[in-house]
């Protein structure tokens, strides 16, 4: 079904940019369409006919519309709209959606589009904005339904029957005591089977999962995924409700972690924005920090080498080997580090199992190890002269290469996450490095002491 | 919150491992205490103890308790059973959580306990065993509400009291006509807000977004968050109604994948267990064939050193400087192709845009190989005795290097996509040894022309 509504997207879409759709049609079409497909249409359309077009949507959906564009499109929409009619749409948005298109709107244009919002939405999308960027509280919308518990199961949906449609979910409502203090929450099931004479407070779930505004946006997403959540309730300092966040947002910020992580764990700058649409000076800026502080890292593993230039004279066949022992270490090293870092991303491995790793780490380092050099034993004996000494040099500091990178690959970032860093640094890149400089030292120790150089 | 209730299990944890505290006392904690983190609470439970202090858990909660305990747990506890009080567990859960659970458990156990399940859950639970693992099917559930179209709201709202305590959600109920055809949705805040004598043919929405059974999980996680959906219905090949997957299991299937490529990009075979549940051995496997198959590779970039033997011979300075260039070549290209494959991950880049892309990284390239070069052209100049000529030629090969890497760590994870082959395995790892290679050809040849070698 996708690959038919891509089609008839396309095929819309080639009409616009070529003109040959009248008004009329267009308005029809998209009255029977999703918001969220309309959008997706927005994003291939000319640029200069995003205005033009949008003022063809019909009033119910263009907010909604709206909303679910990138940030780009929405610039070239507010560019082109009056101040009435960008107020009217920050108006008809949920608070957090307003929220999210008035960040990435010039300041002028905010504080003129609030101007003509009416006062009480002023002063939440307000608040909103002032919560630190990837807190919980940045991500919440105030739109929830409020019950109270000497409220009837009947009072509540005729409360719900009123003011539900202007809430984001009504599928959990939250029973709130004297200065908002939260003390429990219902389900829209639980309302829907219980006796309609029934008191809230005794069919309410008074163990209740919240976040707090100033957590972080990941460990709310958290306790989404740990309690299979549809909203999480916020609260301030006093555990005073003030929003809650939809499952919907979760599942946004899962992703983002994930590429954040994905992006710091290939020595980029992690950024927000999407790549085709960032600036190519600000990617370059992204990477070319941490090349450089590599770069210069391994310039180290260089003078390592030159060290050794006596052992080199002699023996220049050893140079033949250190690209070999470098990858191999950096593999075996970034494997750990991986598996640490995600883990401890997700919850699996925590600081106390600091020991179990490392143990296991060293036994899998070992089985590696030796696997490894065996092959490698084989294979330089065939294809170099059938020298032994040669051999063992070289399987020997793989084998001991492999366990130095496991071990570093799992205390780095272990070491990290104690110090409060994100362990996510700790990964291949700079691993790599580290690992280079350690083996090609003991390399070269080990092919002195076996050559007796 | 969270802290105090963690602190609380510790406690409880320690009474439990040491025996002191009274079952009586231990049944009425339960009794208060949310499934989730009872189930936490087993897995820090000695083993040994799992068992017996399963048995004196409520009955209306044990068998929330076990759909959310680990395989691991499960397995102790199905050990321990009585077929009869497994077959009373398996009834209890949603076909969902019980087709997890069966899965885990030895074929015999499965037959055993199945043959103790009323017949009509047996065959639904049995449909769903069937499905490819990691598809659509596999994690959907059939447990949700059918509606008619020519139903009255008030109608489905008695339907929906009567059944919906069994259904894994009441929030959006599927109308469907003869032969289980989906022809709609209606939300539970429709049917709230809509007249109790409004026909639902004319309050649901036609407009259905739907997976297939035999979809990848990924492309059904990919709907959630397009369309910010709570669930989602799975149909058969002729568009009939089979079930639905809800949105909890998504975030647990974007996790998933998330892992399975950081797994995949550091050169692992991916496993879906736990790191400190999976065997060290079963570890060691999952990393040596990579680890191998790179190591094999890695010696053709060593025969690259010994074809240039004589050039080094005269000139084993050249040395030096083969870290530096394989680690910026390496992380180089790991940046571009971290990026290329976690932006077709999340759907923000398309094949059609493989000559922007190539385009973006030629010119990121640029910039970031002429602010490197012009570094490592100073600091080797100030620290090789100011020779021209040996500068030239090791920042040259880091331009040309940098400017290979990337477009090598664009274009592979492209070549994957459209051979359909997963573009994760087109990482770091693999880059890396394939940058090696050129690299080193690419420094040696300038070297020698430079030097008239």
């Amino acid at each position: 079904m996708d690959e038919e509504k891509a089609l008839l997207l396309e095929k819309i879409l080639a009409r616009i940019n070529q003109e040959r759709i009248p008004v009329g049609e267009l308005c029809s079409r998209f009255g029977g369409m999703n918001a969220i497909d309309i959008a997706a249409l927005f994003e291939r359309l000319n640029k200069e006919k995003v205005p033009r077009i949008f003022r063809i949507l019909p009033k119910n959906i263009a907010a909604e519309v709206f909303a679910y564009l990138e940030p780009e499109e929405q610039q070239v929409i507010v560019e082109a709209l009056t101040e009435n009619e960008l107020s009217d749409i920050i108006n008809q948005l949920f608070i957090d959606d307003a929220v999210d298109a008035l960040e990435e709107m010039p300041a002028d244009v905010v504080n003129r589009v609030l101007q003509r919002v009416p006062a009480g939405k002023r002063k939440l999308i307000n608040q909103i904005l002032q919560y630190p960027e990837d807190s919980a509280g940045s991500i919440m919308t105030p739109e929830y339904v409020e019950l109270r518990e000497n409220q009837t199961v009947a009072e509540a949906f005729n409360h719900i029957r009123k003011i539900g449609i202007n809430k984001e979910t009504i599928y959990t409502s939250y029973v709130i005591k004297r200065d908002r203090l939260l003390v429990g929450t219902v389900s829209a099931k639980d309302l829907m089977l219980a006796e309609p004479e029934k008191r809230i407070g005794d069919i309410m779930d008074g163990n209740v999962v919240f976040a707090h505004t100033t957590d972080d946006q990941e460990a709310a997403a958290d306790l989404f995924k740990k309690y299979g959540l549809l909203s999480l309730p916020v609260v301030d300092k006093d555990q005073h409700m003030v929003g809650i966040i939809t499952v919907d947002d979760v599942v946004e910020v899962i992703e983002e972690e994930a590429t954040e992580d994905f992006e710091k764990m290939a020595a980029l700058t992690p950024s927000d924005e999407p790549y085709l649409k960032t600036p190519i000076l600000k990617l370059a800026r992204n990477r070319i920090v941490w090349l450089m502080l590599l770069m210069l890292s391994a310039t180290l593993t260089g003078s390592i080498i030159a060290g050794f230039e006596d052992a080199l004279a002699v023996l220049p066949m050893l140079v033949v080997f250190i690209p070999m022992l470098m990858d191999t270490g950096g593999n075996a090293g970034s494997q750990t580090s991986t598996l640490v870092i995600r883990g401890m991303a997700v919850g699996e491995i925590e600081l106390r199992d600091v020991p179990r790793v490392l143990g296991r780490e060293i036994c899998i380092a070992l089985i590696c190890g030796l696997g490894l050099g065996l092959v490698n034993y084989g294979r330089i004996y065939v294809m170099y002269g059938k020298s032994a000494r040669l051999c063992l040099a070289v399987t020997l500091s793989l084998v001991i290469t492999i366990i130095i990178a496991k071990t570093i690959g799992c205390v780095l970032p272990m070491v990290a996450k104690r110090l409060k860093v994100d362990p996510a640094i700790m990964a291949a890149p700079l691993i790599t490095t580290v690992v280079d400089g350690a083996s090609l030292a003991v390399y070269f120790s080990i092919a002195k002491g076996i050559f007796g150089l």
